[in-house]
């Protein structure tokens, strides 16, 4: 039976503009993007706080999709609210207004009900926060952290304590090179699997992923779209597919590590072919489970 | 029997500066990385100029790696020269100086022993001299060709006459928006396909690459390495590389591309360890091969 996982990050309402069109409102947030991607494979456990003004139909899809939303707290005030513009190449964006609302004064409370969660993912927020999270859960067997330049310039050593209390952290190239200071990704990685994570998974966006341990490197490329509509929340969902595929498998080794790597690939693909969530709305696994084979044919070279 | 390979384009005597040290005077030059990169394959028939100054020991070099020099024509005055610098994450280079000599009154003439060339690789010049040397060839199997922003945005009806004379067109990520003038990769393939090749590689660097034709699309990271010296002909090497490939396998089905692409990104690998052609002069194909197999273990994630 699938492990469950608990996830504690950002629950936020985005306003996107693209190239190609807008869109207002929509949920977002690291932990909303990780919870709908990791609900196609295990139990999800939802830690993170909204404002009076939340939607009802966005807490609907949530439990629609099955996910715990017993820890999502109603704060008095706004939800975080982002709003960001795409450049021409999708690769850049501006953001052009954020305010964290609610999120500001977050304290993680776990429910009684999440403690014993299996595999644990603590996207990025203050490093204490994550810290503070962990302290709260019984026993995981898995934990996994995402952080960002912002922590990496103004919280190094509760950073750097938290690191020596995760089994993996998922970061994008540019932060990995930050971190370990070194622009070699290879060299980057070694640095930091040095500063306590026994696997990190380095995000390339449409370029794929690189996955470090101590004695193995497993290199992926991104899935190849014709058409990306909107790459907001693509490292959140490939994080949530990659957990979510972790605990359905219920432990963590080499091959299992590397199906959920390319899990996390496939779903971040169909995200960013929509606005916000929208794609994943409508997903079945049963196309989860055809991309992954149609994957398996793009990077096959051995057969 | 292994079939050959005819190649066409720049042979340079180059001066690199990186962020980690420099060399002058080496051999550089996209027909040169392709020579010595096929040469661990298939035989090869080297087709371009130098001056005067062309060391010996770089003509010796070619020789003892088995190339076929018949059509390296010695004119009168100085050889092509380059001068560079990278930048610090070594995706970024100046370049220096730039000194075509006697590239810039090239004219390949194939020697009668080239004209039976099964495939044909026609590296980086104007479109109409590589249309040129098609038109010597008696009857080509499969030609390749790269090409640069130069003559795209300088010579596009002589690239657009030549792109439906060629089998593979092998070029940058930004050189095939450019040419398609769409900035989405797979978008811009397929109106590259349209335009004649029935086989198109983008080189994405570190990244790895892609290829197109108009019912699959293969996609392959790069090999991690832990020490970059100088990404100089890594673009040309992995060409050549695939091209030996194919030709030693004597035809070009799905599969055999595809472990083509794979040994072109397995020389290329070793060509960035070290300056200009230094790596590969030591090399044997045993470390190739043994790279191969290493690359299959770096990107498995189904068995």
């Amino acid at each position: 039976m699938a492990k469950s996982v608990c996830v504690v990050g950002s629950v936020a309402l985005d306003d996107v503009e693209t190239p190609g069109g807008s869109a207002k409102n929509v949920l977002g947030g690291a932990c909303s993007y990780f919870s709908v991607a990791a609900s196609f494979f295990a139990p999800v456990n939802l830690v993170g706080v909204v404002g009076r003004d939340f939607p009802e139909a966005d807490r609907r899809f949530l439990v629609e999709r099955g996910i715990n939303i017993e820890g999502l707290e109603e704060a008095t005030g706004e939800t975080f609210r982002w709003s960001g513009r795409y450049h021409e190449n999708m690769n850049v964006r501006d953001t052009l207004d954020l305010k964290l609302n609610v999120f500001e004064s977050f304290q993680p409370k776990l429910p009684a009900s999440y403690r014993g969660s299996e595999f644990v993912f603590l996207a990025n927020i203050q490093p204490t926060l994550q810290a503070d999270v962990l302290s709260q859960l019984d026993a995981p067997e898995y934990v996994g952290a995402d952080t960002m330049d912002h922590w990496i310039h103004t919280a190094p050593a509760e950073l750097r304590a938290l690191l020596a209390q995760v089994d993996l952290l998922s970061i994008n190239d540019s932060e990995a090179m930050l971190l370990a200071g070194d622009n070699n990704v290879v060299r980057a990685a070694r640095k930091i699997l040095a500063m306590g994570p026994r696997h990190l998974i380095v995000k390339r966006g449409e370029y794929g992923a690189l996955q470090f341990s101590d004695n193995e490197i497993f290199a992926v490329p991104a899935f190849p779209l014709e058409h990306v509509v909107d790459p907001t929340g693509a490292g959140d969902s490939f994080a949530g597919g990659l957990f979510g595929s972790l605990a359905a498998d219920g432990e963590v080794t080499s091959r299992t590590l590397r199906r959920a790597i390319v899990h996390g690939t496939v779903v971040a693909s169909f995200t960013v072919e929509d606005f916000g969530l929208t794609r994943l709305k409508g997903l079945e696994r049963e196309e989860i489970d055809q991309r992954f084979r149609q994957f398996m044919a793009i990077t096959d070279f051995q057969s």
